[in-house]
């Protein structure tokens, strides 16, 4: 069996090492030689809206997945009529418009920030109008880790946001007193069967998921329950097959969605030693029509992105409990080029941990 | 990082996967294209006695480490002229030729069966004479997977024994009546800090392996300090860099060393799922004077090969505890083709999940 990926970043490089054991081979498809997954699978470099390059991509492949989630639609369209495709491209189309995503959540009665899309000033007032302070400006496409965002605390505030986002499509989206974020990793398979893995705790900077600890402490059942009873609705909606995250503000015992991502995600890179099954081979298993692998998490474990910079590789790899993940990459400020995951039987253990390797890494 | 591999079979593809999460690169050297790691590595398809390949393989890599033990030792020596190479090939020298293996052994005081040389006729009436039967005839070198073999119960088995084996250097080998083959995984890093995962019970069929069991059921620490006495002996001796593992004979409270190999093996294959760093993670950072990580092993595994014919995937997927891995080779007859990790809690369960793993893989 041959999978084809659209994109060969760091999640397509760990969907490939978890797909080599299942006797799966890869072709990636990338616009950069430099692509992570690259080293271990074979790399075709491209455009993704090249079409002569989608079909020698897609020669020979069984099936197609996707490993960010900004692939043009139309090329995830124009390969499904060829080879099976997953997740499905309508999931894509869902999640690369904050404005769709938020309107599909709010059809499926799963609660969302406040929110109103904005293309021209007086829009924007009307908006803040509406919403009320603080909020966020956004574009409607095309954001990632923290990347076109605007906060708003103050009316003063209007204006620096729109000469730095106006002009393109954007949302305005109430700003949420949350406790705290968190997300779900859920798993659906082409049969129909699902598998969660417990809520997760997310910590970003700069817009950009820093910290991730699992389970979310203090977790209840009925939070778990809620979360992915919103995951079903979703993905039963888009009869969506493959791992999707979705992104929860926590509050007063309620989860606001944020965003989803059809996609193995950063919040659940702590499954490769924390859970049965990691999240890419559950993804992997799911997309085949295989049957999915335990979620089951019987420790408590972090995850910490490397950001910026290579940490000593010896004195994360002598921090007990301590597992190393690089993706390959030169390092470049703000670029994602690994993670650690670090386990322990409890969370006072695990805390400990958490902070020796937050001091390697500058966080 | 770039690593080169001399063999680039499945030992040379889990190294890989295990080393890619650390950031490493890898070459490796095999004669076959059809290699397993080739998938995933770089791959030159050359001779192991090719000076020039050789040449040609070592430019660009920060050193070289080896897969299988019947690389040339010249081979190995070249090599270690222009670049770290670890193992030392003083070991593959020694486990090359299992006379010279038993000899090492008894040198260190480590307990062997009894054995003898043969070249001709005479000397093997000399051996049979002095050692008994039963006994095991064997090639000295090239032996694996219990080629070059042949068990003899009574006279009469001689002259058929000669029949399949003479002609070439050979070993008798009186035949100890264990009541159990063990193993032990040991590793020594570059700074001489060791590591030892728990021993392994072992069972074959037919000279192959196709269970181990970890940690050996009924293990006492008693047993498990003499093996790891023994491997520290041995490493110590070679100056030992890398993961090493020695095969036991157990009998009455006493461990009989059967061999050596100066690699990762294919009874620490459950390490991957079973133990805290897998023997593959742990070999890459002894190679490259790396911390050591955790051999704990806190519940219990078992390792099941895949031998001839693949199993049905999706009954081995829905197996509780089992883990796949498939080296992505081509069926044969008694060919290896991959292995199947089963964890569990306790051994009670283990023993049905590896009652319903063997069902599948006709064993």
């Amino acid at each position: 069996m041959k999978i084809g990926l659209l994109g060969g970043g760091q999640l397509g490089r760990m969907l490939a090492l978890a797909g080599y054991p299942l006797g799966l081979k890869f072709r990636t498809l990338d616009l950069s030689p430099e692509a992570p997954a690259g080293h271990l699978t074979e790399l075709m470099v491209a455009d993704f809206n090249d079409v002569d390059a989608l079909k020698r991509f897609a020669a020979g492949l069984d099936l197609v997945t996707y490993e960010f989630e900004n692939v043009p639609v139309d090329s995830a369209h124009f390969l499904s009529e060829r080879l099976p495709v997953h997740p499905p491209p309508e999931a894509l189309e869902k999640g690369q418009d904050r404005a769709v995503e938020k309107t599909f959540f709010q059809s499926l009665k799963i609660p969302t920030p406040l929110f109103a899309t904005v293309e021209v000033w007086e829009e924007f007032e009307q908006a803040i109008e509406r919403i009320g302070l603080p909020a966020v400006l956004k574009t409607r496409r095309f954001g990632y880790d923290g990347k076109g965002q605007f906060e708003l605390r103050k009316l003063e505030d209007m204006a620096p946001a729109w000469r730095s986002l106006g002009g393109v499509p954007l949302i305005l989206e109430s700003f949420v007193p949350f406790e705290r974020e968190v997300s779900i990793i859920a798993v659906r398979s082409r049969g129909g069967a699902t598998a969660f893995y417990p809520l997760v705790e997310n910590h970003h900077r700069a817009g950009m998921l820093r910290l991730s600890i699992a389970p979310a402490p203090a977790l209840t059942p009925a939070m778990q329950s809620r979360a992915e009873e919103y995951a079903v609705r979703v993905m039963d909606a888009l009869n969506y097959v493959g791992v999707l995250a979705i992104e929860f503000f926590e509050r007063e015992g309620e989860l606001y969605a944020n965003e989803m991502a059809p996609r193995v995600h950063n919040s659940g890179h702590w499954t490769i030693e924390g859970a049965a099954t990691n999240q890419f081979e559950n993804h992997l298993r799911a997309i085949l029509g295989w049957p999915l692998g335990s979620t089951a998490a019987p420790r408590c474990s972090a995850m910490v992105n490397i950001i910026g910079r290579i940490p000593d590789i010896q004195s994360v790899l002598a921090t007990s409990g301590a597992h190393l993940h690089l993706y390959g990459k030169s390092a470049r400020p703000n670029r994602k080029l690994g993670h650690v995951t670090i386990c322990a039987e409890d969370f006072e253990s695990l805390k400990g941990r958490i902070a020796q390797i937050r001091a390697l890494v500058d966080y």
